[in-house]
């Protein structure tokens, strides 16, 4: 059995906590925020704290606090167990302790939105091998997808993300403003959205490619421009560009 | 029994084939392409042709061709049934016929990926009652999906769709680029992209944003623009400003 106490409880604390609450090869002895009433609903469950002094002993510290203030946490830690953080974007050097780690949950978490933690896949990385068991043991019992990645290679992956996730959303949200705008129910594009995200399992994206911009469709192009506001036309110009230089040697139709 | 003469065979006319002819409501009599052997695979199972003035009568043709061949096709038909096209960009008028209607499945097609075409939307529009009831029959024996739908929002649907399906390829494309580059599997960031198609079933594009640009975490978007090259740093640089924009008053954390 794995003690653990989780220090933070932003997005990924919150869901990390449900998981570890829920696995039966992990204990989560402690949980630690800055602010005690955001982590009161757990004072029924699991011991809650606020002061950082008096954490318990346990075999895992996972801090998961926003990237710039890890850091902080780290160097205000005085404790025997191996301290890991969470973050995609943060080295590993970032903890001054010489038990380290880093434990990263590669998803996108919202409150409000419950996730299945057993399909998340957890990247870690840790300061030697014994650690590395310890964390991959831990990993385990919380999702079935666990990748050992070092900083370099999860910094590239943290940069990926942004663009299959954040800026992918933010396409989803611009989609559905022009729905709204000319009373289209969003719900027509869903099939749409759900293929192209599952046709890259079995094609490459490259290969998955389709739309006016390959076919270098100016016609449709200068169609589609008319219909939009000047941030959507900028966004539409450049991506619209970046597939057709993708293409324009050896596209195939 | 509904019987259709399907006029061209690209990726839509393609899979519209098959669809065709797996449906027993519906009777494909006869494909249509300007090259026969493209379609000689056919040539055992429906009647195929590369002359239009010898088009077989049926109660509907489809004409699935590139946009702008769309009217020249049109004209050259000389048929009592009605005629539809596939486009969602191109207007119903477009068609000369008196009846005349749209027939658009809203989804990506790859020839080398097959689709479950009862899934798919498709929009339909007719020049009467009488033909969009046809269509709609039609429409129903092929789909569980089917909206009336008319030009107007069509278009509008069309450039959504380019957003959230042409442009998000394109930026899992991005992805798996920076992933190659940096010898990391693209199959870990799997599950992040199934999430983000998902979760916008249950909460908006606006609620289900994360990551730096909302936050404005200005350090974590310099250290990534580090990484990337110039294209990459372009699209970067727009999407993460828009999406700043869009949250900038009243964000949520």
């Amino acid at each position: 059995m794995i003690n653990v106490v989780l220090i933070g409880n932003g997005n990924v604390g919150f869901h990390l906590t449900q998981a570890l609450l829920s696995t039966k090869n992990a204990k989560l002895v402690q949980v630690y925020n800055r602010s005690l009433p955001k982590i009161s609903y757990l004072k029924e469950i699991v011991s809650i704290t606020n002061q950082i002094e008096k954490l318990k002993r346990a075999d895992v510290y996972i801090i998961s606090v926003s990237d710039n203030a890890i850091e902080t946490i780290s160097n205000q830690l005085n404790v025997e167990g191996l301290v890991v953080h969470t973050s995609g974007a943060t080295p590993i050097t970032s903890l001054k302790q010489k038990s380290r780690g880093v434990f990263y949950p590669l998803q996108t978490f919202s409150r409000s939105k419950s996730v299945c933690f057993s399909e998340i896949p957890i990247c870690i990385e840790a300061s030697s091998k014994k650690n590395e068991d310890l964390l991959e043991i831990l990993a385990k019992s919380l999702s079935k997808k666990v990748f050992k990645i070092n900083s370099e290679q999860r910094k590239s992956l943290h940069v990926s993300a942004v663009y299959v996730c954040n800026f992918v959303n933010h396409l989803y949200y611009m989609g559905q403003q022009l729905c709204e705008k000319h009373q289209v129910p969003f719900e027509v594009l869903q099939p749409l959205i759900n293929e192209t995200s599952q046709k890259i399992k079995t094609l490459s994206p490259f290969e998955a490619q389709t739309g006016p911009a390959m076919r270098n469709d100016t016609n449709t192009v200068q169609k589609h421009l008319q219909m939009l506001n000047e941030n959507q036309k900028e966004i539409y110009t450049l991506l619209t560009k970046s597939i057709y230089e993708t293409y324009k040697n050896g596209k195939k139709l």
